[in-house]
């Protein structure tokens, strides 16, 4: 059972301004203030886990302990069965320190070849809280991916996946589009649904 | 379409003393003389690849030039399609130096929880030559994973793999069964019907 959100101030356990961006986005209907670890000088964590579930709750648990409050953590990733699962939750990690995903793509195609082209993004978003409980919540969008690479929105690999359903890339839809039917929302929704509504 | 062996001396582009032994009675039927990484003094490249097939190219294809002759490299793991290919490539890697497979077992029985138990093992071997080409040959053995890990032989994650049709872990067959069903068997024929036989 999920532990309800009930303090008034939430950690954003997150050095990426993006995410913090979007995560306080997220929460700002349900009146709680937010600060990212980044404002609270808190030191990243080593991303140890094998899973993105592992790695969204010991970004979490870290944040929560250092700031003694809750806090939210998202660990995401794109996940191509027929490499066995690669890039995972290597996927930002792949891109390298310049985060040339451009590279990244270019990689994941090459070695593709004539292999099943079908693929799904991940987001594990956890709350922590200082006593150490953690909630996780996972959530994915299922598709393909294409060549070349499409569209100059989103970021990551985006422009070279195409979701069920749709015929453009997350490169080239429209974003609200994209925030609606993406591993992150679908993550989103049950984390507000069990915390939060 | 695989290059055939044609030469009389085989580089085992690995330190690793089980595979090396391994390997090399592999292709003893064929007359070849093998003589491995550690013998000639080689260092170990970086595993910097996102799939196995990666790893064991690079690996391989380091061997061939270093040495100057044909060389053979494998990288093989464990996949676990409900934890996103989890630990994969990594799968030695999570064990620590201490190679503690007994600690990465429990972490992966955890991560799973009430997830699907299915898993399979990957296994590619790759044949490089100095001037840079390179086949590759990719062997799987699908099952589940059971716990508590069960049998003293075998290595790795072995003790909690069932392969399908299987009553016995990984760790509880007998070796002469297990090395017709593995991965790795599966890779070596595919190997020796392309470049050997």
């Amino acid at each position: 059972m999920a532990r309800r959100f009930t303090g008034d101030k939430l950690v954003i356990a997150s050095h990426n301004a993006g995410k913090i961006r979007e995560l306080a986005a997220l929460v700002a209907p349900f009146g709680v203030r937010v600060v990212s670890a980044s404002e609270l000088g808190l030191i990243e964590p080593e991303e140890t886990g094998i899973t993105f579930a592992d790695n969204a709750t010991l970004k979490a648990r870290f944040g929560a302990a250092s700031a003694e409050a809750p806090a939210l953590a998202d660990d995401s990733g794109l996940v191509v069965p027929a490499l066995h699962g690669a890039p995972g939750i290597y996927s930002a990690r792949w891109a390298g320190p310049d985060k040339d995903f451009a590279i990244a793509m270019e990689r994941i195609h090459r070695e593709l070849g004539e292999r099943d082209r079908r693929a799904y993004f991940v987001c594990a978003l956890a709350l922590a809280w200082p006593d150490g409980h953690c909630d996780v919540f996972e959530g994915t969008v299922h598709g393909s991916l294409v060549w070349p690479p499409r569209g100059q929105r989103g970021f990551g690999y985006d422009p070279m996946f195409v979701a069920d359903g749709q015929q453009q890339t997350f490169g080239e839809l429209d974003p609200e589009l994209k925030h609606r039917i993406s591993h992150r929302a679908d993550a989103f929704n049950k984390l507000i649904t069990a915390c939060f509504a």
